[in-house]
C-alpha cells in the first residue's frame, strides 16, 4: 500500500538528484485541441526521460552493503540509463542487459554513464536469463523497471510536481507501457488533486493494458509492434491493481496518429520527444469530445529518439 | 540614446504579451564545453523566436490613428510572424512582403496569424520596392526588423530576463544578423549586468558584422550564403554603433560547425532550434579557450525550421 506520505518522502529523497522539469504551453496546440494543455517536459529530465525518478528512489533506499556490488537491470532503453545514472550518483557499478536490437543512441548513452552492457536476444526470456547470469557473477542488486512500490512512488513525483504548479486540472494524461508512470500518476492525483481524472494512452500495436483494463484480468503483450518503442513492455501486476483502482480510462492510438501528434509537438512546442511521448497528445486529438474546454496536463515521458530516423 | 529606463519600460509594456521563456541546462553539454552553460529558450517564445519582443514594443507605441491602417514589413521569416502577431494583438491588419524563396513553414505560419502576404524577388531592392507599393496602397505603418530604437529596446528584454534569473554570468552570447538582438543584449548587459561580457557568433558565409566590427566601417553582406537563414541580413547602422560600443568580440563559425552544434542541442537539450540558434554553441565549442570554466548564457534565438529538411 503506497500512502501519500510514501510519495512525499520519495520526492524529498530524490529532489536534489532530479530536475523539476518545466511545463510548457502552446496557444496553437490549444487551438488544435480545443482545450487548455499543459505539457510536463520529462524529455528534459536527466537521461532524457522520467525514469530516474523511480530508479533513484529505489537505489537511495539500499544499504551500503547492498550497494557495494552494484546495480543491475534489463532494459532496451530509458530505464537502462536511469539505473546507470543512479549507480554513478552512488559511486557503484551498473550492469545492464540490453537486447541486441536496442537503438544505438540508447546503448551509447547507457555506456556514457559508465555502465557495463551485456547484449542478449530481443525477447523477455533471454533478457531474464542473461540478467540472472550477470547477477550470479556480480551479486548486483536488481532495479526493476516498473513492477515495484519504490519505482511507482518515484514516478509519482512527476504528477506531484504538476499539481504543485498547475491548479484546477480536469485531466492528467500519461502513456502506459509497464505502468510505472501511469500507476504513480494515478496515485498522485488521488492524494494531491482528487478532482483530476487520470486517463492513459496506449499504442494499438501494444494494447495489453487496454485489454487488461477492459477485462479486469492481466493479459500480457504478445509480439507487440509499435513505433512507440518505450511502450512495448507488458503491464506489471502491482501496477495493474493500482491502475484498475485509480485510472478512469485507457484509449488506443495508432502509429499514424502518434507520428502526426509527434510532428505537431516538434513544430509548435519546439521540443524533441520520442514517439511514446506523443501518444497522449494523439489521444487528445482523437477524442476531442472528452477534453473539449478542459484543463489537461500531458506528461511528455521522454526525448530519446534517433534523429536520423525521425518519421517525418 | 537608449537608457536603462527605456528597456525597463519596454519590458513592462510587452510583459503580458510575451513568454518569459525558460532557461535550460544540460550536464552533457557543460561537459562537452568545459563551461557552465545556460540556454535561454527563445525558440519557445511566441511565433517560435525572440522577434515579437521588438515588434510588439514598437506596435504598442503607435497611436490608434496610426494603427488603423495596419502594420507592414518585409521579412523572409520570423519578423514577419512577429509583426503579424502584433497586428493580431492590436486588432489591425498585417501586410507582409516575403521573398518567393522564403521557407514554406514560415509563409504558412505568417498567414496563420491572418497576415496578407505579397511575394517578391529574393533581393533587398525588390523587397523595398514591393513594400513601398504595399504602403502606398494601404497606408500601413512599417515596422522595421532591427534598425530602430524601439526594436532594440524590445529585443533587450530577453537578456534582461536572463540577468534576473541567473547571476554572476561571465559571458552572454547571441547570434548576429541585422543586430537587433545583439545590440539589445549588449545594452542590457551594460545596464543590468556590467560584469558580463557580450560576444556574438556569425556564420562565415554572412560575415558582414565581423568585417564591419574589425574595420570600424559598416560594410554590407554581399551574396551571403549560410544554412543559418535567419542571419542573412546586413547589420543596421543604429545597431552597429551600439555593437561597436558594447560588444567585446564577434567570432565566425562555419555551416559545418553550426550543423554539429545544432545536432548536439537536439540530442542533449531536447529542443527544436533553427540553424541560426546553433551558432552560439558552435562558437563555444570552437573557442573553448575563451569560455573554459566560465558561466555562459546563450540565447537560442528561434526554432522555426523545416523538419523535413533537418541537416542530420
Amino acid at each position: 500500500m503506497i500512502s501519500k506520505k510514501h510519495i512525499e518522502n520519495a520526492h524529498l529523497r530524490i529532489q536534489s538528484h532530479i530536475h523539476n522539469t518545466p511545463i510548457l504551453t502552446s496557444s496553437k496546440l490549444n487551438a488544435l485541441a480545443g482545450a487548455e494543455l499543459f505539457f510536463k517536459c520529462e524529455n528534459f529530465q536527466k537521461v532524457g526521460a522520467f525514469k530516474p525518478r523511480g530508479a533513484i528512489n529505489f537505489a537511495l533506499q539500499l544499504t551500503q552493503e547492498e550497494l557495494k556490488n552494484g546495480l543491475c537491470t534489463h532494459s532496451s532503453g530509458n530505464h537502462a540509463q536511469a539505473v546507470s545514472l543512479a549507480a554513478q550518483l552512488l559511486n557503484t557499478s551498473a550492469y545492464i542487459v540490453m537486447p541486441e536490437t536496442a537503438p544505438e543512441v540508447k546503448v551509447l548513452a547507457t555506456k556514457g554513464y559508465g555502465a557495463i552492457v551485456t547484449f542478449c536476444a530481443p525477447n523477455l526470456q533471454a533478457r531474464e536469463e542473461t540478467l540472472a547470469q550477470v547477477q550470479q557473477k556480480t551479486n548486483a542488486v536488481f532495479i526493476p523497471p516498473y513492477n515495484h512500490e519504490w519505482i511507482i512512488e518515484g514516478q509519482a513525483t512527476c504528477a506531484k510536481e504538476i499539481f504543485e504548479e498547475v491548479n484546477h486540472l480536469d485531466y492528467l494524461l500519461t502513456p502506459v507501457g509497464g505502468g510505472g508512470l501511469l500507476a504513480g500518476s494515478a496515485l498522485a492525483a488521488n492524494y494531491f488533486s482528487p478532482k483530476t481524472t487520470v486517463v492513459a494512452a496506449e499504442p494499438e500495436g501494444a494494447d495489453d493494458a487496454y485489454r487488461s483494463f477492459l477485462s479486469g484480468i492481466l493479459v500480457p503483450s504478445e509480439n507487440p509492434k509499435t513505433i512507440a518503442d518505450g511502450l512495448l513492455t507488458s503491464l506489471g501486476p502491482i501496477n495493474f491493481e493500482l491502475i484498475k483502482k485509480h485510472v478512469s480510462e485507457i484509449n488506443l492510438v495508432t502509429d499514424e496518429e502518434i507520428i502526426h501528434a509527434m510532428k505537431l509537438i516538434y513544430l509548435h512546442l519546439k521540443v524533441v520527444i520520442e514517439p511514446s511521448s506523443a501518444t497522449v497528445f494523439a489521444m487528445v486529438l482523437k477524442r476531442k469530445e472528452i477534453f473539449k474546454g478542459k484543463r489537461v496536463a500531458l506528461i511528455l515521458s521522454g526525448g530519446n529518439v534517433d534523429l536520423a530516423k525521425l518519421p517525418f
